[in-house]
């Protein structure tokens, strides 16, 4: 039985992968009287005189929604949102296993941007923070942004900025191991969608200014922009800055320092690698079969190599971020998720490894180890201290 | 230390009074490629084919959203819906108790009606069933009625009708108690709101034809019609049939048989009980605190009396019914919730009395009586199967 069957008889099995389960007593008619009619009474009567007394007498300090509507689910593309639910189900569940979140699965019947801002914004009175999911490109950006700017809560798609944190984490320390500066680094990105716009922004910001992008259209050139849709032409801010054409990622992969794949399976060959710099450090992260295997990476010269898959060694993956992430974000009471924060959070996750334990199998700690949340969250919620974007009670 | 301070003080120190738990094994990486990525593809994709499958491969069919707008919390009013959190945790925490379902509170930053239908109409795809809660009257009847024509799972306005086939299934076996007919019986109500008027629907509908309806201006008056709101005119179909014009709830009572209140404390005296039929049955509902206490009222000489409260006999209360109505509609995969259901789940819970335990402190199981939600739910699943609104697989 391979696993995706025993993955549907699993989910035959228990029919749902998460249980409601009461927190307070339950057993007596007294108990009943204070945990509902009529002492709740009172709870609701000091949130009515302060909301933020929300945070103080209930669930919403430690709930998070996961939302989405079905547009991108995995690599299966536009299934819907019923078909979404199972995604959604697995995500809580990870949230509450690896930062003890309280999460809840929500598949909206509508895929109008417009639409779903509206109702997040409506969501926010019972939820400490939003996690988008599986929302396609290029709305979900617009989605994202509109709600950071207009939601009481923050809000964070996954899909966009999780793996872009792990890989900005990952290359952090692979330039410790490399003994390299981001800003002599030929970057070359496979995908420029949710994932690949936000690692490009990440990467930029960092100090890796000559990046170069790649997506089913090919390169992504300045004097092509006219073609492009708002967002790919604010990617021109960042990549291609000396306009090269290059005709196929197969050209612009020569005499690259670093590649990073958030696109398609078996896109990269071994002789693609080779024909990058020496030392060349290979992100090959679409999921779950990679542009290009861990061995095949290796055996084509790349000197540091990291994938999504908990198989091979640096796994490269967004469950090293978003547990912490929400973790921080709901403890320290942030407003809002800033990109302050989600360089803050690589940096944190990056410092994980002591330097001296560094070495090209060994730059990104691993999602099971126990540090990974305290030290995500606590570096996200005091960037959030520092920037002013808490909660005043 | 009193009940309200007692109640402030448990939800102070939980923060919250639900838990989210996984149901699934999730120790391993390969339990989590099970629950997870890579294998929960399979049920994306089952569901995908076919929606219905959300019934089989995920939480949905056991899934209650409790939603709130806030308007009409308790009898505190419209405290908006973050201070509404509080009881819809609580609310969903007796659905686990008392019926095993994973019930999740969502409180709606909106008062529109018609937002509100399209928002609960789009959380849809995630949850089994939605239980409406603490929304103001007569918007509550709008948005139930359009909701329930409109939303692809059943939707139940638990103030509207929880009490009221509580109060039918009391009546039923008060009936037999008094050896009398519905049809002989003067009502009269008191409180022409949510609860109000669907018990009006609901005891028309059953056999009881001399009702009268009293709210804040005094006795419902076909005469007076011209003055009514929408739903208040539709109540003259089933109150007030011959003209009469009380000029106060004391002089409806006179020669009533029957009273029933779902208003406000104390608003009932002795001599008025006195002053109705003998063998009175009186079912002061208000809560916390009733029209008349069950002493004051057996004082004033009433046979049969019905309070919402545990500490009096006859415990008229919808935690008699809500639990085992989400349970059967649920297992029978019911589309709706139609009003014949709840007259069936009516006559399930009466039916728990055998006549000859039956007595004037005797009229109605109680809420922790193990067969109330069983029987509730078979009654409503065989006559949602009965009317052909369940699902097809």
């Amino acid at each position: 039985m391979d696993i995706y069957e025993e993955s549907l008889k699993l989910h035959e099995k228990y029919r749902g992968k998460l249980e409601v389960t009461p927190k307070v007593p339950c057993e007596s008619p007294r108990d009943l009287s204070l945990a509902y009619t009529p002492g709740v009474a009172q709870p609701c009567l000091e949130i009515q005189k302060n909301p933020e007394n929300a945070y103080r007498y209930t669930g919403k300090g430690n709930t998070v929604a996961v939302i989405t509507d079905g547009t991108a689910v995995l690599g299966l593309g536009n299934i819907g949102p019923a078909a979404g639910l199972p995604v959604m189900e697995g995500k809580a569940l990870l949230m509450k296993k690896f930062a003890g979140l309280d999460a809840w699965p929500i598949c909206l019947d509508t895929t109008d941007p417009d639409e779903i801002v509206d109702i997040v914004k409506k969501l926010a009175p019972s939820f400490g923070a939003v996690n988008l999911e599986d929302i396609s490109a290029p709305r979900c950006v617009y989605i994202e942004r509109k709600l950071i700017k207009e939601c009481s809560i923050p809000v964070f798609h996954d899909d966009q900025h999780g793996t872009a944190i792990a890989v900005l984490a990952a290359l952090i320390n692979a330039m410790k191991v490399k003994k390299a500066k981001p800003e002599d680094m030929k970057v070359v990105i496979s995908g420029a969608g949710a994932a690949g716009s936000s690692i490009i922004r990440m990467l930029y910001k960092s100090g890796f200014h000559k990046i170069y992008a790649f997506d089913i259209d090919g390169c992504i050139d300045p004097d092509d922009s006219e073609k492009y849709d708002p967002l790919k032409k604010e990617l021109l801010e960042f990549v291609n800055l000396d306009h090269q054409h290059y005709a196929s990622l197969a050209e612009g992969m020569k005499g690259a320092d670093i590649f990073i794949g958030v696109s398609a399976p078996r896109l990269v060959s071994r002789e693609m690698i080779a024909s990058m710099n020496p030392e060349a450090i290979v992100f090959p992260m679409a999921n779950p079969e990679p542009e290009i295997t861990y061995d095949e990476a290796k055996a084509g010269g790349a000197f540091i190599v990291g994938t999504g898959r908990s198989d091979n060694p640096n796994q490269v993956n967004n469950l090293l971020v978003f547990p912490g992430l929400f973790r921080g974000a709901l403890d320290y009471r942030a407003t809002k998720i800033t990109e302050e924060m989600q360089i803050a959070a690589a940096r944190g996750l990056a410092s994980l490894i002591d330097e001296k334990d560094l070495s090209p199998d060994h730059i990104i700690a691993s999602p099971l180890d126990p540090r990974v949340v305290p030290t995500v969250a606590k570096a996200v919620g005091e960037e959030a201290v520092r920037q002013s974007v808490v909660r005043k009670a």
